[in-house]
Formats: C-alpha cells, sequence, structure tokens
C-alpha cells in the first residue's frame, strides 16, 4: 500500500523518543505516573508527592517531602519587577498569554544560568504560577496588590487563597489536589513535546515551559474544562440539558469534554473528578452544575457511546471552588510545569537536538525575474 | 536489523509533515525558498520581497512590494505599554530572552484574535522584531527611550537606525539584505518544527514564534555566529589564528561555525555572506577580522575538511556594522520570523495535532505506599 503523503501530518502513533515518566493506556486504569496508576496517586497522594514523583522518579520520603514543600514556600513571592510587568496587562487579556507572558518574564528575570539548577527553577515555576495567574487577576479587575505569599501548605491551597483572597476549606483543597495530580502529566502530548522540542536545543527551561505554554493555549489542546463550562452553564435544568444536547447532536454540533484521542473506552481522570465534583456540590449544598453534567454524560453514553473525559467535571468542580472560568486552563499550567520540567530534565539527559524531515509539495525550480517584470 | 530505542531520538530523516516553503539538500546549491535559489535571491532579491514571497509563496509584483513596505513602515512604533515592560528588562539580560518577552507581551497587549488576521500579525513582528531589541539595549545601557519608528526604507535599515543611532550606508544596508534573506528560512528545523507543533493545537500565531524564539536560543541551534565572534576575536592576526586553530584541534575541542547536520559538501549560504564580509571590511578599510576568518576557513578544510557554515563569516561582517555580539542571535529572529510565520499558517491551512507517541522505559506497574512508611 502506498503511504499517502498527508499520513506523516501529526506523528501520530510514531515513537518521538523515549520516557520514564508516563504511560497513556498501557496498563491499570490506562494512565501511570512512573509507574504508578492515576487512581492510586489521586486517591492517597497530595500534588506535591507527584509533583516530587515526576521530578526525582520515586516519591519522596517525609525528610524530603517536607523539605520539598518548604523550598515550594518559599519560592513564592513574585519579585517587584515581575509584578511590575504584569501590572500592565490589560483585563482582557487572554489569561493564557498572561501565564506564557510570566513565565517568560521569569525567565528573563533570573535565569537559569546552568543546568545544574534546573530542579531550582522547576521549583521556581510551580511557586509563582499561582501567584503570577492571581496578581494579575486581582490588579486588572479590581486594582488591587495582593501579597503574593501565604501561610498555605499547599500549591492548591496557596492558589486559592491567594484567588478568593481567604482560607479555604479542606474540601476545597482535596478537590485542588486532586485536579492538579489528574493534570500534572500525559506523556508526548503536544505542549509536552513543544517543551521537548526546545530543550533539544540546549535552551533554558523558561523556554521550554514558555513554549508549552503557547502550546497548550490552543483549543485543540487546553481549554476543553473552558468550553464544558459554557455548555454546562447554558443550560438551567437536567431536562433541558439533555433536550439541549440531543438538539445539538442532531445539528452535528461539536460537544466539548466528551471522547479522547487516545483513550478508547475512558479517561480514567473522569471518575476522579466527578467525585469530586459531587462532594463540593454537596459541602456546598449546590449539586445544580452537577446534575446537569451527570445528565449529559448519560445522554452523551446513550447517544453517541462517547465518555466524559477528564476536562468535563473540572467545570463544575473548579465552579464552585470559585474560579472564573477563564482561569480554568491556568490551572492546567499551574499542574502541568510538574510534568514539562520533568521532560525538559529527561530530554536534557539524553540529548538529540529534534530536527525531522519534510515532505515537498512546494514550486518546482525557477528564477528570478527583476521587480519591474512582475506587473500584477 | 533490530531497531535500537534511541533511533527514534530527534526524528531524523523521519517526515514530520509537507510544506512549499523550502527546501534543504535537494536543488540548486542545496537551499531554495519556494522554489528559487538562495544565491539567485541573495544577489537579486530584498529581505521584503523574500519575506513575501515566503508569505505568500510568489514573488510580489511593484504594487504589491510597496503596500508590503508601506504596512511594515506602519506598524514599526512600539505601544507605550511594551516599551515599559520592556523597561524592566535588567542589562545584563539574554537578548534572546529579551525577544521571547517581547513577542510574548506583543501578542497579549494586542492579541491575534482571529486567523482571518494572521498576515497582519506576521507583519507587526517582522516590523517590530528590530524596535524591541533595540529600545530594551539602548535604555538598560544608556538609559534613553529611543524613537522606534525611523523613514528607513527596509527591515535591515530600520534596525542599523535604531542600534547605532545614525542613517546606515548603502553597503551597510546591502549586508543586511542579504543576511536577513540567508537566515530567513531553513524547512523543519527545530525552532520552525516547535513553532508548528504549537500551530497544530490552533494556538495563536505570537505562541508559535515566542515557542520558536525560545527554542531557537539554544546553543546547539542559534548562537554559532556568537560563538564564531568569541573565536576570530581571540586571535590577533591570521597566523595567530593557524597556531591557535591547530592547538584546538589537537585538544579535540569543539570549534563552531563549521560543517552542518543537514549540508554535507558545503553550505550555500557561506559563500554569500563571505563576499558580504569582504565588501564591508574594503567599505571600512578594516580587513582584520576578515583576514583571519578567512585563515581559520582555511585551516578547518585543510586539516578537516570542515566547511564554514552561514554561521561563520557573519560575525565579522555584524562586526563591522556596529552590532554587539550579543544582539547577534536576535537578528536571526528578526529574520526567520518570516519563515515561522508562513510555516504557522502552512501548518493551519492542513491541520492535524502533532502528537507523536513514545517509548516507554520506565518503572514497572507499582502501588503506592503510605507516606509514613517511606523513610530514607
Amino acid at each position: 500500500m502506498v503511504q499517502k503523503s498527508n499520513d506523516s501530518r501529526g506523528l501520530h502513533g510514531q515513537v518521538a523518543g523515549a520516557t520514564s515518566l508516563c504511560t497513556v493506556g498501557l496498563s491499570g486504569s490506562g494512565l501511570t505516573y512512573c509507574g504508578y496508576d492515576i487512581a492510586d496517586l489521586a486517591a492517597n497522594a497530595s500534588f506535591e508527592e507527584v509533583a516530587f514523583l515526576l521530578q526525582r522518579g520515586e516519591l519522596p520520603s517525609q525528610t524530603e517531602l517536607a523539605a520539598f514543600k518548604q523550598s515550594l514556600s518559599e519560592n513564592r513571592a513574585l519579585s517587584p519587577l515581575l509584578c511590575e510587568i504584569l501590572e500592565r496587562i490589560p483585563k482582557d487579556a487572554n489569561p493564557m498569554d498572561v501565564m506564557r507572558t510570566g513565565c517568560s518574564a521569569m525567565g528573563v528575570l533570573a535565569p537559569e544560568l546552568s543546568f545544574a539548577d534546573q530542579d531550582q527553577h522547576a521549583i521556581r515555576m510551580l511557586a509563582q504560577f499561582p501567584a503570577i495567574c492571581c496578581y494579575w487577576y486581582h490588579f486588572s479587575h479590581f486594582g488591587t496588590r495582593i501579597d503574593t505569599g501565604s501561610n498555605a501548605d499547599s500549591v492548591g491551597a496557596h492558589f486559592l487563597t491567594l484567588l478568593n483572597q481567604r482560607e479555604p476549606s479542606e474540601t476545597e483543597i482535596a478537590v485542588m489536589h486532586a485536579s492538579l495530580i489528574l493534570y500534572a502529566e500525559h506523556e508526548f502530548n503536544a505542549s509536552t513535546f513543544s517543551a521537548r522540542v526546545a530543550a533539544s536545543t540546549l535552551t533554558d527551561i523558561y523556554s521550554a515551559v514558555t513554549g508549552a505554554i503557547g502550546t497548550l493555549r490552543g483549543p485543540l489542546h487546553g481549554g476543553a474544562n473552558e468550553a464544558a463550562m459554557a455548555l454546562i452553564q447554558s443550560f438551567d435544568t437536567p431536562d433541558a440539558a439533555e433536550a439541549g444536547l440531543l438538539s445539538m447532536l442532531a445539528a452535528k454540533e461539536k460537544i466539548m469534554g466528551f471522547g479522547h484521542a487516545v483513550y478508547r473506552t475512558n479517561d480514567p481522570r473522569n471518575a476522579i473528578i466527578k467525585e469530586w465534583s459531587r462532594k463540593i456540590g454537596e459541602a456546598k449544598n449546590d449539586m445544580k452544575l452537577f446534575d446537569i453534567s451527570e445528565r449529559c454524560e448519560a445522554v452523551m453514553w446513550r447517544e453517541k457511546k462517547l465518555f466524559a473525559n477528564a476536562d468535563f467535571y473540572h467545570a463544575s468542580a473548579y465552579h464552585l471552588l470559585g474560579i472564573p472560568t477563564e482561569l480554568f486552563t491556568p490551572i492546567f499550567v499551574m499542574s502541568r510545569v510538574s510534568g514539562w520540567t520533568a521532560h525538559v530534565k529527561e530530554q536534557r539527559s539524553n540529548n538529540r537536538i529534534i530536527r525531522p524531515g519534510a515532505e515537498y509539495i512546494g514550486a518546482e525550480p525557477r528564477t528570478y525575474s527583476p521587480l519591474s517584470t512582475r506587473n500584477r
């Protein structure tokens, strides 16, 4: 069979390198980080343990975890120059553009001068991304310069503290932990692969992560939970959701938050975030969005055999945490930076520049004609 | 023969997509843009004609070229907010980090809201990158806020005008044209490929170019002309260069500016920039660096059969244009953005998300052990 020229597009199914960090669709529930099943980690670990696991390859001891969290805590505060840069970004900006610019600015103001410092810079990004998001948000929307430090004991609690300017509840923190764990890593997805392409030139870690943020920003990658929120919020009741979805399906409209490019029968992350969405709804005594979401899930499965993916129940869960919809994808960044930086380090450890070939489909050789002869 | 796991690293020789923009090593001198040989373009075209060719696929008519240049000219001035951001970046910053942050800031302050506007945003980057570099450079080094507009008739003349704060000579402008043409495009090199990976998620054009800048920043990609400058400047005479190179070769030290990952017998760009380096030396009555460069080239060929690549004679040429060595790679950005944006548009025109697979080489499936049991 002759290979069609389009088959090379996207590199789907082609091996572009090796990784110790993750499997997608291989064993257990279908997603493992460093050998641990995602369901096992989400049920038992904190996000900081998972971030440590991705960074170092093993779960931390008690001492190691304490030191890691201490280091995250000490690195939280944004530099005054970074704050001044964020203050220049207007309210109507795309928050993913804010994250991309904030990350790039971190790298120009306090660069990674040696790969020997890479762990420290990975920690700085994990520590400061929540504040980049929240500092810009509060300043641009309310004109307030928030304190970017906090006494919170975790990345998730720190983010909720800065965003809502109050101490989060235990349930709220637990939802954030689960969410951050679920989004932390996903093998050679497009944003991670872009980070590895950048890293393969031996550039700095901020360049690689800045590129990854810009790649995640695309609607074919990040952003599905924001689209799911828009869908769910457009319905007032489960019955209205069912009727609305059926008419959308009849009109062959695209419905976000269902199905997956790699998973075929279910997304192992869905059952986990679904339970947390239920719990936060119960804790807040507000099940409206959860009930609507559950009906959407049932209808999509019944009508199309499409399963809810990791993004779908994130919408209702995040909403009850007080998170504005436009900040959903930046949370993905705060989490996935743990995976991106791990991939950068892995790429560096056994590097070869990533430089594929291209099939040429352009003009035949031709010669330059003087400008004066080119009249159109 | 069993394929080794490392063979997938780098995707070398694997086709990752199709392009109409460029061939490397296929015909003519070995480098073509949209069917035109690089030697033909460098001898006859202006950089603006080449940028138009890459953007639209055909050389412009007189009317089209005039409109294109008018549009570039009108888009030169940086916005006040962008200037305020650049003013916060210190003097000792890596200028590539400045370019990356400046590009990201352009995208957050005036985003690409629709792909229908992509041509306009490509023009904005072509028009403003010289000023991003020069505004930051003058403010951080000398405390002056330069006017980022100019009456210069081309990107190259505009850059030299802003940098040196005087009108460039015709020879100086001609060297910049040749240099910008030579660096404009090079198929699926790492930075361009990273732009295409980002674009494949349907993200905005600034995200794709920001990632490309960060990728180019790596020493395995951009930066060879800066390294060549350091080498050449370390010698006082051609004889000293010969002796120095011989002892470096004997010590098996890496010598930058020679050989190429794709070209095997010569780099078609070398002869072109070499002649411009000679001409600018003659015009300035200063042949010292050229003579040293020429001896280096002869020694490397005689001893190692290694040819000078596009970067090598750029060093002496740029130096005589008054360009500080640390700004060499940012010029690469000002040029290559014409190719990057053309690739983004091409990727969008026939898109599939770039999401390769990975070979898993990590831990076997294992189960979580409680933190209290993990003592190390």
